[in-house]
């Protein structure tokens, strides 16, 4: 009665592997980051701005590969946390430049220790050589897939 | 201007692009299982259930270390569409023995071949030696984070 599907199991399948960790990554994230009452989409754009303040909405939005309208939203969130400041673009007086706040920076700084935890527990079993074997593989999957670098796909969807 | 937070981008963090490639793994294997208006869940419970066949709903569920009332809901849904039949249990006569329909074992051998294109799009840039190094690896961190082998986190959650 055994199907001949069941000769290539999930559990060795790369795409069903990387979907379960990648789902327990992002749900354990999630519950580490929630003591600051932020999301990993809230880190993800702070890390990025972090990288260059200053930049517009447009700039930051075009960086990220996402919706302007994706980005006006999560903008609009983290202000109304007071994490992300919007002002006058120096250049373009119909932009807005874009800011950390003071908070933002402290909690970014408790955000990225978080972070570094999360991923030394998810790595506990490998070696560092291991460690960074994966990193390459991954960074190359990202590549070979035409996502953007940095960006989680999920982002893509308006309140996502 | 430049966080401390940056110099450890996200794009290097191992968390980040198992979350990036595994999000972006489960969107475009459902866009694939769509054709068959089969879900992930549904095509990983047709797996393991074609290993073997007959088991009862408890011993599956137990299998996939899910809550009975999820297995008693996913259940449900196959049996509505005709890919999974209940019968008496022969030794227990208050639990049911699961079998797949014949039209779930024609399904479940076109959604494994979809499948496998999926695997093969996804991972076209490594190398076989590659891809064994790291399914390796990704085994390793589902065991290390006691995860159930094969199965999905987010079948823990009704509806999920």
């Amino acid at each position: 009665m055994t199907s001949p599907a069941s000769q290539t199991h999930l559990l060795e399948r790369p795409s069903f592997l990387l979907s379960q960790l990648g789902f327990y990554s992002a749900q354990q994230f999630t519950n580490r980051l929630s003591q600051l009452a932020l999301h990993p989409r809230h880190f993800g754009l702070m890390t990025h701005l972090a990288a260059d303040e200053g930049q517009s909405q447009q700039q930051l939005a075009d960086a990220m590969r996402i919706h302007r309208n994706v980005m006006v939203g999560l903008v609009d969130e983290l202000e109304g946390r007071g994490l992300v400041e919007r002002r006058r673009h120096p250049v373009d007086r119909r932009a807005y430049a874009l800011y950390l706040t003071s908070d933002a920076h402290a909690q970014l700084t408790i955000a990225t220790q978080l972070a570094d935890a999360h991923d030394a527990e998810l790595m506990q079993s490998l070696k560092p050589s291991q460690r960074r074997l994966l990193v390459r593989l991954l960074k190359e999957m990202v590549d070979a897939n035409g996502l953007a670098p940095g960006v989680h796909p999920g982002l893509h969807e308006p309140g996502g």
